[in-house]
């Protein structure tokens, strides 16, 4: 395996030491790819990389997958193989066992059943902590696909017009970024008027009348890298209640991305933000966590949620989105991603995100 | 709850009780909607309903997901709530609890350590059977998502050209789709000639010449039900070594067909399209199972192997897809769905199988 990928791994293994393991199996595809360049999609099959500190891994593959050479131990199985009994014919039935947070119950429950001795520990943070400090190439994928989502959401705002319909704005959206040369990271939100008022509303054949509020909340996947940012708009004239709002949804975001930088904690930003907009009597109404971290998943391990008393590292990247949803009514989300630095950070979206009248 | 989801429950019951079991988990967003008539894209947070044998069914809910009025207990969590600590107050910690097939470790991991005591289940079976046996509505869904995916396939035939690319194929096959107001069910497999040997090959830049095969797996979701349909034709003129193990993988595929009906295994479907090609010497060449059931998704439990020993029932649909792949040539797949019936099976597929030029 090239340095990049041993050295990847030997972080890992580090960890497992830590926690006091000797063995885990790594089950989401986008782990193994990060720690071997092995990039599959196995759907229902079973996929592991079983990972020991003492560096004998192995491979457990459907012969369907093709992979690329890789000086590895492999044991490869068919459609008709019991699976579950080869891999627990491989490991360590004496130690506890690492397994990955993903991993399916039908696979763990028939591994316990063979190996009943075990203890079995979720260790999913020994590579997610790896995986959410981003090495200089990833930092570069980083910026690159928010620097494409920055210039397809000015387009998005260019293009959305009073009488089109949630879904347009969407379609649109995705036919930006297939032209990038990407694909969309997650399912664009567009929502207008009453509907913003569902923080997750998917896209649908409402249409778009002056006075409403235009939430977009979009994000893409470039070469394997995920970007995400939401901007509010109001359709042709701002609605004088809820543009203030929009103010002070944006100053609570504001607020946190000022404080973020190594050794605070994941909670005091949540809270720096919550406080503001519990302050001006809104606290009920921004109801989900600040943010979450990302990478080459639009959402990866380790919130920025009051649940979360985590210290932010540099090279993490991780998502600041306060916002505000009056049921029935009216929702407004400011939404950037940043990059930790060695004493502060860098916000990841350029995008204005002061209330403006579009359409 | 209407009848519809009344009924579907007390199957799943029944099966409950047939193993011995008084409550499971469910979490697979699909089969919660399928029982519930509510429909969450849950994304990392947890979502499950709570099944008991008694009726005192619970739903966990995040108050992030908006969900129709339901008469069932809910209980609501934020993204700071200790979730799985709420979820082990709430269950039978007495009496062995199923668990859903694609529970996630985190969420039963974090259970079994809550409540200790009691003998965790893969239960899935209770619920994929019932689903397995398709209803009235969903046969006629079945059948619509295919005729879509015929009419397309036909289009698709027809507009391949010496000289496209994979992707220009597959993005068109896509754009075909969203004009019939549906999506594609899973990626969209194109192959041109020895990229048709990866029998999951994902379309890339590679250009059509004359002389390739060109493998066609396409499906749709049309109302949250998947079709799914092979062809394999030539590009301009047949391969004449080539051409013979087409009409091989046809007639294998034909052969299955034939035999099914209620009270067949699904093994011995396998066998008899595996036999056939097996005698005429390609038997290494055909590495995966002859099909899969499918349904709300495109790959449902039931497989059509040689591992599985269970009967047809009237009902169920699943895919014929024999292949023969040599590497680094030439790959051929003929695929149909079908849907059993009292005495035999409809083939929901109507697009001619045998080889053609096009191009």
């Amino acid at each position: 395996m090239n340095q990049l990928y041993t050295d990847r791994l030997a972080r890992v293994c580090s960890r497992l030491r830590e926690q006091g393991l000797t063995q885990m199996i790594v089950s989401d595809p986008l782990s193994i790819g990060y720690l071997t360049g092995v990039w599959i999609k196995p759907y229902e099959r079973l996929f592991a990389f079983y990972i020991r500190t003492d560096g004998k891994h192995i491979f457990f593959l459907n012969n369907l997958f093709v992979i690329p050479d890789i000086d590895v131990t492999k044991v490869w199985m068919s459609d008709t193989d019991d699976c579950i009994g080869i891999v627990a014919s491989h490991v360590d039935a004496g130690s506890d066992m690492g397994i990955d947070k993903s991993w399916p119950a039908r696979f763990l429950l028939d591994l316990m059943e063979r190996n009943p001795g075990v203890r079995y520990v979720n260790s999913s943070a020994c590579v997610d902590q790896v995986r959410s400090i981003k090495d200089e190439y990833e930092k570069e994928k980083m910026r690159e696909s928010s620097r494409i989502n920055d210039a397809c959401m000015e387009k998005a705002a260019a293009f959305v017009k009073e009488g089109m319909t949630e879904k347009e704005c969407a379609d649109y959206i995705r036919s930006l970024y297939k032209e990038e040369g990407c694909e969309e990271g997650f399912e664009t939100i567009i929502s207008f008027g009453a509907n913003a008022a569902d923080p997750h509303h998917e896209p649908d054949d409402t249409v778009l009348k002056a006075g409403d509020c235009i939430v977009i909340d979009m994000g893409c996947r470039k070469d394997g890298y995920c970007s995400d940012m939401t901007r509010t708009f109001f359709c042709r004239k701002e609605d004088p209640e809820y543009a203030p709002i929009h103010d002070l949804v944006r100053s609570a975001n504001e607020k946190a991305e000022s404080l973020i930088r190594p050794g605070v904690r994941f909670c005091d930003l949540d809270k720096a933000a919550r406080d503001l907009i519990t302050e001006a009597g809104y606290g009920e109404y921004f109801n989900h966590r600040l943010g979450h971290s990302i990478g080459m998943q639009d959402h990866e391990p380790g919130d920025v949620s009051l649940a979360n008393t985590a210290a932010v590292e540099e090279g993490m990247t991780f998502s600041i989105e306060p916002g505000v949803y009056l049921p029935g009514k009216f929702g407004v989300r400011v939404e950037d991603l940043v990059l930790v630095t060695a004493d502060g950070c860098e916000v990841l979206n350029k995008v204005d995100k002061h209330w403006k009248n579009i359409g």
